[in-house]
Order: C-alpha cells, then sequence, then structure tokens
C-alpha cells in the first residue's frame, strides 16, 4: 500500500457476481480486510473459490507476490448488508444496473452504515445522481466503474454527482490508487461516462464501414489488433498523436483536423443498429467464431489479459 | 517466405524517407533483394545507414533471426527511376503525400516499367483513383497503407481504385502476407480509409470530451491505455464485443446498442478543432510532456513498440 489512509478497517463488497467478486480480488491482493455479501446466498457462497480459482491463476502467471491461500485468507463472506457495513472504511456495490435496486441499496446503506463509510459504484452506465441523490449518505457516494476484471485491467473511472463531496472524491482516488488500479477523473457525469463514451465512438465508425461494405469485422479487427492498438495499449489516444508531428499535438491536429473533421460529418446521418444490421454483423461474426466456441474463446481472452498483465508488470519493473 | 510468388525478382522503394526506408527493412528481412531510390540523392545516401541502425536495435530485441549484416547486404541504392524498376516485380512507392507529386510518378513508372511491374502505395489518404487513373499501369496500381514504421507494426491497408484489377489485389496480398504483415482489406475508395477513419472516430469524442471539460487528456489517455486498449490490442473491436455477452455480438447489440446510438445523436453538431480548442488540448499535454521533451519521449515510444513487437512474436510461438 502506497496510500496514507487508513487501511486496517475493512473494505464491503455489496454485490458478489463477476464484478463484486473481482473487485474483492483487487482489494484482498493489496493487503485489506474485505467483507462480501449478496442478498442472494447462492451467489456470495460461490465468491470466495471462485476468487482462490482467479488467485491460483494470478499466481501461474506471476501477479501475486503473496500465495493465493493468503490472499484469500483476508476474504469472508458475510450474511447481512449490516455485517457488511458495520466499520467499514469502504463499500464498493456491484448490485444490478437498474436505478429501483441501486437506489434501495443506497436507502439500506444510509440506514445500516455509521457516519464516515464512503460507497463507490461499479454501475456503468447509470450516474449517482439518479440514485443516490438527497440521502444523508449522497455526499460520500460516487461512482466507481471497473473494467471487467478489475484485479488485471487497472482502469476505474470516479464520476462524483453534484452532490458527492471533494472529500469523498480524494479518499477514494487514494484508495483506488493504493490498491494500484489507474484512476480516471470524470469531472462531470455524463452519458456513458468516458470509458464507454469513446469505446461508442470507435464501434460506431467500425459498424458504419461493415454495413457499407467498405471492410469484414475481421479485417477492421485487424486494423485495431494489428495496428492503432498497438500504440493505444500503452500511449492512449491525446499522447499517440502529440509524438506524431514533429511540432506536437497542436502541429497534429493543424495538419489532420480538417480531414478527421471531414470524416466526422460523413457520420452525422447513421441512424441506431437495427435489426437487419446487426443480424449481418452476428453472420460475419459466426464465420469467424461458432457459437459453441464463444466459451472457449472467453477463456482464450482471459488468459491474454494474464499475460498482457504479466508484461505490464515486467515493463514496470524496469 | 510463405507465399508461392516468384520472390527471386527484386522490389523497388520510390521514396526513400522514413516510410520508404521502412518498407526496405520489411522486404529485405523477409528475405527479398531491394532497391532504393529517391529524388533526393541525400535522402537515399542516408536510407540504408538508418536502415543499418534500426536492423541492429530490432537484432537486440529479439526480432531478428539473420544478422544485421545479412539483411543489409539484400539493399541496393539506386541513382535512376528506370534502375530501381526494371525487372522488378513490386514497386512500393512513397513519395510526398500530394496528388501532382504522385501522378507525375505515376506517368514516369508508366513509361519505364515492363508490362507486369505491381505499384503500391504508401498514401495514408490520397486514394489511387487521384493519381493513377487512364494509364497504362492503373490496373496495376493500389493503396498499400502502412503504420509506421512497417518493420513493427503488421497491418497494411490495400485500397484498389475502381481501375485496379483483381489479380493486383491478390499479387500484393500475398506478397504482404508473404513476408508477415496483416492484409486489411479496403473494398471501396473512402476518405481515410479503416484505419484513419477508426483513429478520426476515436479521437474526435476523445477532444470532444476535453473541450467540455469532463477529462484531462492525460486521464483520456489512461482510460485507453489502462482499459480499452488491453482488449484492441489482441482483439479489435468486434472480437471485443462478440466475447463480452453470452449470446455474442447480437447479444451485446441489443443491449448497448440504443446507449451508443444515444452517445452518438449527443456529437451531431461537433465543429471542427479550431484554433482554440487545439490551443487548450496543446495546454494540457504540455503540462505532461515539455516540448524539449517530445523526442525522447518518441525514442521511448520507439523502444515500447520493438517491446510489444517481441511479445507478439513470443506469443505466436506458443
Amino acid at each position: 500500500m502506497k496510500s496514507t489512509i487508513d487501511f486496517n478497517m475493512p473494505v464491503a463488497i455489496v454485490g458478489a457476481g463477476l464484478v463484486g467478486a473481482g473487485w474483492a480480488i483487487a482489494f484482498a491482493r493489496a493487503g485489506l480486510s474485505v467483507r462480501i455479501f449478496d442478498n442472494d446466498p447462492r451467489i456470495s457462497e460461490q465468491a470466495i473459490p471462485w476468487a482462490v480459482e482467479q488467485l491460483n491463476a494470478m499466481k501461474a502467471h506471476g501477479l501475486l507476490e503473496q500465495s493465493p491461500e493468503e490472499v484469500a485468507a483476508s476474504l469472508t463472506r458475510v450474511t447481512s448488508l449490516a455485517e457488511a457495513v458495520a466499520g467499514a472504511a469502504y463499500v464498493q456495490e456491484s448490485v444490478l444496473e437498474r436505478v429501483d435496486v441501486k437506489r434501495r441499496l443506497m436507502e439500506d446503506i444510509d440506514r445500516v452504515a455509521d457516519g464516515n463509510v464512503m460507497v463507490g459504484s461499479s454501475s456503468s452506465g447509470i450516474p449517482a445522481s439518479a440514485f443516490a441523490s438527497d440521502l444523508g449518505i449522497s455526499p460520500r457516494v460516487l461512482i466507481a466503474h471497473p473494467v471487467n476484471p478489475p484485479y488485471l485491467v487497472p482502469v476505474v473511472e470516479l464520476v462524483p454527482s453534484s452532490q458527492t463531496s471533494e472529500e469523498t472524491v480524494t479518499f477514494v482516488d487514494k484508495l483506488m490508487a493504493g490498491i494500484g488500479q489507474s484512476v480516471v477523473h470524470v469531472r462531470k457525469e455524463i452519458e456513458g461516462f468516458v470509458l464507454n463514451r469513446l469505446q461508442a465512438a470507435l464501434l460506431r465508425e467500425a459498424w458504419a464501414l461493415h454495413r457499407e461494405g467498405i471492410a469484414s469485422c475481421e479485417d477492421i479487427d485487424k486494423t485495431v489488433r494489428d495496428g492503432l492498438g498497438w500504440r493505444w495499449s500503452f500511449m492512449g489516444p491525446f499522447e499517440t498523436i502529440d509524438l506524431n508531428a514533429l511540432g506536437g499535438v497542436a502541429d497534429y491536429a493543424n495538419r489532420l483536423g480538417p480531414l478527421y473533421y471531414s470524416i466526422a460529418q460523413s457520420r452525422i446521418a447513421d441512424g441506431p443498429w437495427d435489426a437487419q444490421w446487426i443480424a449481418q454483423v452476428e453472420k460475419d461474426r459466426r464465420q469467424h467464431l461458432s457459437m459453441q466456441d464463444l466459451a472457449k474463446r472467453r477463456d482464450w481472452r482471459d488468459e491474454r489479459l494474464m499475460e498482457f498483465a504479466a508484461q505490464r508488470r515486467s515493463a514496470a519493473g524496469r
């Protein structure tokens, strides 16, 4: 832990599906004591055994200094929200992505929590103002949106509502940085936050190119994975263009801005993805990967993410 | 060489700046004999010494099976276009990105070449129809647009004009695959081709988020390099979403399409990057990286690209 926050206090995981259980690993790996709660006991029962599997795989990839058992020993399953939250410094909620469900949880936490607990929500789209306003706890709630799985992919978007206090943002920033996440500050609530807006922009163009018969899904994927994605995976888009013109980003923008604006203008009349359009993309993808092979390919992806994380660690160590 | 094309015939590099000299390395590494020509002898003189430097760095990163000297021995500088093209199977042109310059070159090649030479243009934006129409050689010209440097980043976009023959596309596809590039077929000419259109889409949203004060350049870069960019660097955007919903890409599109369309609609009125907007981004970037440090950071980037390429090779070997 590089932070100065008192991490002797436990953190609580509320909602123990894939996202919540993934967060549990991220916190426990950093030495924090983690309580795991889910309204559905069948889900919370699976969380720790699943976490142990992931910890073993991480160990095999050189992603864990401690033993998997040592990390797992920090995980405790509890059977009530009150028990999870009592004396906790922080709650990471990953319950169903529905306004009413998240609102009810905030009211419940507000009732059972003591005065200081902070709450981060894994919400990938619903802003905190939609479910956490006008409660005693409102100043201590924000969005802490991860990419799955958070113990491998470090980014986390912090999105305060207008009622979130600055202390909360500062606390969660330090907590997340302390456990090794890469914190992105989204300064105002906006649909899709930053991550999904960027993804939406790329997908929109990709889908349009496919519909117009310009390129296949596979060729568009190649363009990214064998080209654009290389720089983006260690620099991001602004640094990429800043280094891509002798005079830096302004030089680049002056030269390529008009082309990019013209490209943008050509996409104004795009409609939503309709059934026929979706069917065409689906058909193209299924030629590369059958429906039966999806699960196997997901295992391959997870393996590649572990390798990527291991390469990152070794690059950071140099 | 994995291809069945007769690669005993040499290839010609016309235009020997960074892009052309980079192509020379990519061809020579694969065992082809390469002739290098530039209208400006000061540029062609620098090409081979520069290539040797790169080859040494590649060797140090495990990216070269042969010795740098052995590869460099395949490179020959020539002093006329006729000498470069005579008896060559293929010409890769990387002259100035200007229609009149490229048109004049095509007329010159048409005059000096024998009947069968194929021509790929490194043009990143000008389509072949704009400079290679209505010549004897027109059926044998297409765009072969690389990412720099082509000996590290494998993607190459092949973009035929309406006058390009199918045989030309097939030949250049085999040639590029044979030297280890990743071929993307852009089936129709379109402004920006596929690669720069995808980049334009992501940058457009990134710039808009910055202008609206949603996030800093650095935070937007983090969102990509510590989040989105991980999957894109080995899967691309379509495979990413195909694996991100239990029922594959159609399942994903049905669930997230409406959100993405709503995000797209919010960007319709975006104007071009104007001077004030560019100045804001420039100011933000310069806080992270001073103008004096740009060159050093470019060396860092090139080092990371070498590492990335080495990791790719080792992953592919498993």
